[in-house]
């Protein structure tokens, strides 16, 4: 492959698009002309204005909120750029939304959202569980969910890397505020942002690098925030000083930049990305049912777009179809350590050159193994 | 100058050494035949297990503690790398360390330190101020502290980048655990780590990039840790995970290492790097006294050797001097908007040639500009 690359599928820090690696790598050095790296760009500088702005125009316009949206008696919603990951989401937000006299629910679809209700309990604060699918290990997405009274939100993960289930729409919650943890399939497909009043997304599969963190919050949820937190705890923080009441991971959210912008110039719109994410998906999901030889994991209506999950017929296949697959440019597809087998991560920037590669890869393997 | 780069004196993010930046361009497309990038590598990978590793042996090696202590009694330390910058920082530590029934003291000498104490304030916790320079727009490093009886650590901020002055030696906190604030002049003179319990350093002044801050932690002051707060505000979850709970800031630890790695091979010790940073500063406060011209604004005794500020006759002066430096190729020269004037940041990786560059150029504005 190009520059001796591989094919990358790995869950997150995930495969970015080549082509913007290739404009950071040039333009390391000297950043826009202004003779210094962007590293070493002043956050307070116009250079730097230029970079966070355009990045929030571009989720604007992809998302198709704010300026961008149609009917001009929408929400409005306020972008920010958070540091710690989503992990550090999972406490921000009840510490801003739950107090002592009320609750939340939380749909319990895996390890990253039990992450999250565990961060509500270590807070002494109440969530309730209105569907969860542990019952038989996350491999499909609960429906018919019946919510608790008058929870505070509703939360939910849009997309489980682990299990390779994802949500295909989203719950009415019949005005209840939904909180989505969108890190693995934000920007993969349209979205009605009117259902949700706050989003969040590590950016390290769709978006970028490891270190920013992207929340979409609804103007009507910021004014909720507990306004007695640490500075750095409230959301309102953020949207009042444009993310930088502090110095913000400024090349995690230059790359974002230039991701959303690849998007742009690519896709066009995420009706167009979602195309692609399903002609990929397809390609392999049939490929693996066309086989007795291959077994999917997640249950078919609940399956990612994401992150295809699968055994083999024994964990020594499995290691050896590992280790041959890396010797072949076909890396990162070992299961997460908490469900074993395979996964391949089809997030925005993987192809379908890869997928195909992985495919007939796979197919080899197959016919080389299966006695 | 190479590259077409510019002499970059920002406080912050600041200018970063051409060797590690030329690295990390090289190989960006695929980071040590790995096939993928650095900011494409897992979290999770052999690769970034040597990438973090290598920045914990530098810092041990370079501040003489654990492995690399003579005497094999002293303290451990435990080397972490924390999202959200100093500013994150000023609220961990009341978090971790302060209850509603003790107190902390904390020394006052500009922006940063107030902005630490207004996040002990902000939780309703007990801050004693035991020494302040507020009174001379904080000018100088108060001497001779009287602390109050029994807190439960002492803080100060060891270099103040706004007003320009440091810390030339530490106050004897007769046991107390002292815990310093040292973002802007950490590893630019050697240390003795034995008289701290926590030190910490947002990356992008000395170390590397915005987006990662580094905390070394005495293992005594670790176990004194609020072990009930939520697990992304516990120091104790960095320190059991090797900063890995959650997806690091892996790109931001890599340009650490590598950073590190450039101190060791073009100093060799901080003994070193303190001898240049020195002669960098004696260079231009030398000249700044030289003259009538350009005023210094710290107290001498107290003078910073990362940043230094000074004013001219005039503001209008001053604005001419900043767009012509510019056009010579002379950035970043423009003092904080609490101080005015000028700054001059000085930190490891700028150069004795930029220095001489910036003090010629100096030179000829006086003596165009002195009537």
């Amino acid at each position: 492959m190009e520059n001796n690359r591989i094919f990358n599928f790995n869950a997150g820090p995930a495969a970015l698009p080549l082509p913007v690696l290739k404009e950071i790598q040039s333009c390391f050095l000297n950043f826009n002309n202004t003779g210094m790296s962007i590293i070493e760009t002043s956050h307070r500088s116009k250079s730097f204005d230029i970079v966070i702005n355009s990045a929030k125009k571009s989720l604007e316009k992809l998302l198709k909120i704010n300026s961008f949206q149609k009917n001009k008696t929408k929400s409005k919603f306020h972008i920010l750029f958070i540091q710690g990951g989503a992990s550090f989401q999972f406490p921000m937000i009840p510490m801003n939304f739950l107090s002592k006299d009320n609750k939340a629910d939380y749909i319990n679809t895996g390890v990253w959202s039990s992450k999250a209700i565990a961060q509500v309990n270590i807070q002494g604060k109440k969530c309730n569980i209105p569907a969860s699918s542990e019952n038989k290990k996350f491999s499909y997405i609960p429906e018919n969910i019946k919510f608790s009274d008058d929870p505070a939100y509703i939360h939910l993960t849009s997309n489980n890397t682990i299990y390779g289930t994802q949500f295909k729409s989203f719950p009415d919650t019949k005005g209840i505020p939904l909180i989505a943890d969108m890190s693995s399939d934000i920007l993969s497909r349209p979205l009605d942002m009117e259902k949700f009043d706050l989003i969040y997304a590590g950016a390290q599969k769709n978006l970028g690098l490891a270190g920013v963190c992207l929340v979409i919050i609804k103007d009507t949820m910021l004014q909720k925030c507990n306004d007695k937190l640490p500075t750095m705890l409230k959301y309102s923080t953020y949207a009042e000083k444009n993310s930088m009441f502090n110095t913000p991971p400024c090349f995690g959210i230059y790359t974002i930049s230039l991701v959303l912008k690849w998007i742009e110039k690519e896709m066009g719109t995420l009706e167009k990305m979602e195309q692609y994410n399903i002609k990929k998906a397809e390609l392999l999901y049939d490929f693996i049912d066309s086989t007795n030889f291959y077994k999917g994991t997640a249950e078919k209506q609940s399956r990612s777009l994401m992150n295809i999950t699968f055994n083999l017929p024994s964990t020594e296949l499995e290691k050896k179809f590992l280790a041959k697959a890396l010797k072949n440019g076909l890396g990162g597809l070992k299961g997460h350590r908490d469900a074993g087998g395979l996964r391949v991560s089809t997030y925005n920037a993987s192809t379908i050159k890869g997928i195909k590669a992985l495919i007939k890869f796979m197919d080899r393997f197959q016919k080389d193994n299966n006695q």
